[in-house]
């Protein structure tokens, strides 16, 4: 946005900028996906993340659906929360000397990544179904669903065993 | 932690090491909010976010006995994650020119804000219960639940009010 200027006048303005905020955010994450997926020992962890891999590119579909479907052109605007919770994952595996180690942090790591996406997405539900863009709040709702599936798919995959080969 | 060593071997020390990141950002969230107290218009708004700078302030405190429980002295490593969330924050209500939808601003970064320290928390205390350290996870618990009943009362506050006037 504008150094000088302040953009955002209306609620509309703030939700588009909000959509173009968790689209560079989407990206971000599919370029940072292959890495934790190359760094993850457990099978069932690389996994859950390849097929995270292939949901995120859906939600980056789904975004550009929401862009037209508001009769914006899909834009990314730079998104420093998602860069330094990126920056931080590479940071902290980079540090982990033990594989199975690794793995409880990827997944921490990946948990951070779902909690930014499930509070970015639930807000921007709420404010398209204030501006009467139900039809835009239902495929955002999609998509937060799926986030916090995995989310759950991740705590579950946690408890049951990646913390405990880790102790 | 080490640019040239890797410094976390046991899941041990990837908890401490968690501790750490969490201290910085609890740390960074208490010089953040007297700025968002400052831009907020809604009396309830700043209200909450008062009533949330105290709780962080005794957040503080219980990481530091969670700290003095574990045997170690209280300290803090930088936490890019928490840098880029309240730097997003800083650059979008810097953008916003009307101060209704700077109030819905405002809520959604404390959102983010939330999120980023419940998926923390959460992950500490899976890994303080593993390492059977449930005296640890009782207190982190504590903390856990003012977060998410803080994130709660912010949705009720942005879709009961907030937004509306935003719109």
């Amino acid at each position: 946005m504008g150094l000088f200027t302040k953009d955002i006048a209306t609620l509309d303005d703030l939700f588009v900028h909000q959509l173009q905020d968790i689209y560079y955010a989407e990206k971000t994450i599919i370029k940072a996906l292959p890495t934790m997926i190359g760094k993850a020992t457990d099978p069932q962890l690389r996994q859950g993340f390849e097929t995270h891999l292939a949901e995120t590119k859906v939600h980056v579909e789904r975004l550009e659906r929401v862009f037209k479907m508001h009769g914006q052109s899909p834009k990314a605007v730079n998104c420093p929360a998602i860069d330094g919770i990126i920056k931080e994952a590479d940071e902290v595996s980079g540090d982990v000397a033990n594989k199975e180690v690794l793995d409880a942090a990827l997944i921490a790591s990946a948990q951070a990544v779902e909690h930014y996406e499930i509070t970015r997405y639930g807000t921007l539900i709420a404010w398209a179904k204030q501006l009467g863009r139900n039809d835009c709040a239902t495929v955002l709702q999609e998509t937060l669903d799926e986030e916090k599936a995995t989310d759950h798919k991740l705590t579950s995959m946690a408890e049951s065993k990646i913390n405990r080969k880790a102790a």
